[in-house]
C-alpha cells in the first residue's frame, strides 16, 4: 500500500499546503489578538471572520492577515429573510462563513485556542495536520489497530481485508485540545481543575455506524464533500439551547457521511485551549440539551436515508423531514430547527449556485 | 523505544493485581528464557504453558516461576477424541490453556515478546495495564473523543449521553506492539524494514458493530465473560491455513460481545516484539486466508444472533451453525471448522462443569 504522495510527502513544514483552496473561519466577539501566535501558520491563508453580537463594534485584526469580515448586518443583507437560519449571540454563527466561502476546504477555530506543543516541545501546526488528515483516505468499515494506516511508519495490520485498503474520501477532520478539555457543565463543575495533558499521537477513522461528539473548536472539513451538512443549528439569542451547535452538526454530518461512504477522522492535531467557559452559564445553555440528547442520539443512530439521497443536500433535506416527524414531540423547538435546516440548504444553494456535488466520488 | 527494556529497567517493584485470579497462558516450542525479563511482573502469577510440537522435547522454564505445562500427549489424554479441536504445530494451541484454567482472567503472550519502554524510558508492566483495562468499563455505544473516559485525567466529553456513562463490562483487552508490527506477509515483503516506533498513549473501546483484527500476541480477557468464544480454530498441522487463529477468535468474540453487551478495548499496553517471522513461510500459511477473509468478514459483519442466545456458549454454537451454512461454500475447511467449534464448546463445558455463565451481568 503506497501512501498518497499528496498527504505525507508534500508536507514540508514551511509550505502552506492548499493555500488557495482553504479558508479559515473564525467566529468572534473580540479583537483577534490570538492570531499573533498563529501567524506563522495562518498568514498565507484567507480568513473569514464572522462577528457575533453588536455589529457596531469594531473587531481588530492583526496586520498582515488577508480577511473578509461579516457582522450581523452583513448576514441580514446577504441572506435576507433566510438570515433567520443563522444563530445570533452564539458561536453557531460560524456556519455562515462556511456558506460564503468559495474554497474546497474549511478550517474553523475558536479565538481562545492557541498553538499547542507536542511532547518534544515543538509548536504544532494544527492546520497542516488537518490537511494531511483530509487529503488521506479514511477507513470506516473495519478498525485498524495501529490507527491511521496512511500515516508515516504505519500501515494496515494483519487481518485487514485488502479490498478495504483503498479507503474512502475523508470529509472531516476533528482535532483535539490540550489544557482545558471540552467538558459539559456538570463535568466542569465536578472537576474544575482537570486539565488534559495527555498527548495521544494518533489519528483514527470513526467507524461507520458510530456517532461521536463533534467539537467545533478545532475542526476542518472538505466543503465540497460535506459542506451543506455543517449547519450549526439554531442556538443562542431567542433559542432555548446553546452549546449544542457543533454536536448537531456532528450528528448530521456523521449520518450523512456513513450514508454517502465518506470518512470522518479524529485525533491529531491538538490546539491549546486556554480558558474554560463559565460552568454556570454553560449549565443554563446546556440543560435542555442534556436531556434532549438522550432522545436525539437514538434518533440519529436509527436514522436511515433512502438510496435516492445521493447528494449532501438531498440527505440533509431528508434528515430535516425526519427531525420534524420524530423529534418535534420532544420539544416544539425541533419543529423550528427542522424548518431552519431547510432554509439553510436553500441559502446554501443560493450562494453556491454551481449545483450540488453529486456524491463522495466527486473528491 | 528502539530497544526493549533491560532486566534492570523492568525490575521496578510491582503490585501484583489479581494475583490469584489470573493465569498467564504461553504457547511455545522453545525454552522460556524470555520470562527472565518479565520476572518482576509475571513471577507472582501462575503460568499455563502449552508446549507445541514434539512432546518428547523438554521446555526449560526459568527457576522461581509457578507453572503447569501441557504437551500434545497431555492434551490428547485430557480431551480424548475432543482433542481434535486443538491445533497442532501452530500457536493456536494456546486456547487449550484458556480451557484448563480455573481463573477468572487470562493474559496470553508470545515468547518473542519482551518488555517495552514508554517514551520516558520506563519499563511497561503490560499485565498491569491489561488488568486496568479489564477492570474498568467499556463504552461501545458512542465514541469518546478523549479515548477511554475511565483513565486518570480523562472523562466523557461534552455531548456524551449521560445514560451511557456507566459503560458495560469489559470482556477483552487487546494490547499492541512496538518494534515489529503485526503485518501480513505481503506487507512484510513490501516493507521489510518498517518498525513501529509510535507510542500512542491511548486505550479505546472498539465501537459496537465494528470488527477489528485481534492479534493473540499480547491479549487479555475475562474468561468468565467471554472465555468460550476465545477458540483459536483449526490451524497448522493438517490444515490449509495458519496465522488466522487469533483473527478467527477476534471476529467471533466481537460479534458475541456486541450481542451480549460486552466491551472490547484496544491500545495500551505495548510489548516489544523482537523479531519478524519469515514472510515467505507466512505467505504460504496466509494466502488462503487473504482471499477467504474477503468473504468471512462480511459474513461476521452481517451475523445476527437470536435473542435466546443468552450465554457465550449458546452464541458460539449458533455462530458455528451459521459458519456451516454460509461459509462451507467458500471451502470445505469451514465445514470442518464449524464442527470443531462445537467440539470446543463440548470440551469447554466438560472441563468447566460449573455450568455456563448466564450473561454479561454475571461479572
Amino acid at each position: 500500500m503506497a501512501e498518497p504522495a499528496t498527504a505525507t510527502q508534500a508536507a514540508a513544514p514551511a509550505v502552506a499546503l492548499l493555500k488557495d483552496e482553504l479558508d479559515i473561519v473564525i467566529p468572534t466577539i473580540r479583537n483577534l489578538d490570538f492570531l499573533e501566535m498563529w501567524r506563522p501558520f495562518f498568514q498565507p491563508y484567507h480568513l473569514i471572520i464572522v462577528q457575533d453580537g453588536d455589529p457596531s463594534k469594531t473587531i481588530k485584526v492583526p496586520e498582515g492577515f488577508d480577511y473578509e469580515l461579516y457582522n450581523r448586518n452583513d448576514i441580514n443583507r446577504i441572506l435576507g429573510p433566510k438570515a433567520s437560519c443563522i444563530s445570533f449571540k452564539d458561536s453557531a454563527c460560524r456556519c455562515f462563513g462556511y456558506m460564503v466561502s468559495k474554497k474546497k476546504y474549511i478550517f474553523t477555530i475558536d479565538d481562545d485556542c492557541f498553538v499547542a506543543k507536542d511532547p518534544s516541545g515543538k509548536a504544532i501546526n494544527a492546520l497542516e495536520q488537518h490537511i494531511k488528515n483530509l487529503l488521506s483516505p479514511s477507513t470506516p468499515f473495519f478498525f485498524n489497530t495501529l490507527y491511521d494506516p496512511f500515516r508515516e511508519g504505519a500501515d494496515f495490520v494483519r487481518g485487514y481485508p485488502f479490498s478495504l485498503r483503498e479507503g474512502v474520501p475523508t470529509a472531516a477532520s476533528h482535532g483535539l485540545w490540550l489544557n482545558i478539555p471540552d467538558y459539559d457543565a456538570p463535568t466542569q463543575l465536578v472537576k474544575p481543575l482537570e486539565r488534559n495533558t495527555r498527548y495521544v499521537d494518533a489519528v483514527l477513522t470513526i467507524p461507520k455506524g458510530t456517532l461521536f461528539p463533534m467539537c467545533g473548536m478545532n475542526l476542518a472539513f472538505n466543503r465540497e464533500l460535506i459542506g451543506p451538512a455543517m449547519y450549526f443549528g439554531l442556538m443562542g439569542d431567542g433559542q432555548p439551547i446553546g452549546r449544542y451547535d457543533d454536536m448537531w452538526a456532528g450528528w448530521c454530518t456523521k449520518v450523512i457521511c456513513d450514508h454517502l461512504g465518506l470518512g470522518v477522522k479524529t485525533g491529531l492535531p491538538y490546539i491549546f485551549h486556554s480558558k474554560a467557559s463559565n460552568p454556570f452559564v454553560n449549565l443554563r445553555k446546556e440543560y435542555k440539551g442534556i436531556y434532549w440528547q438522550e432522545e436525539i442520539i437514538p434518533f440519529f443512530q436509527q436514522a436511515v436515508l433512502p438510496k435516492d439521497c445521493t447528494t449532501v443536500q438531498k440527505c440533509y433535506i431528508e434528515l430535516a423531514k425526519q427531525v420534524k416527524e420524530k423529534l418535534s414531540k420532544v420539544d416544539p423547538y425541533f419543529d423550528k430547527l427542522a424548518d431552519a435546516m431547510v432554509t439553510w440548504i436553500e441559502a446554501w444553494d443560493e450562494l453556491n449556485p454551481t449545483g450540488p456535488v453529486p456524491n463522495g466520488k466527486a473528491a
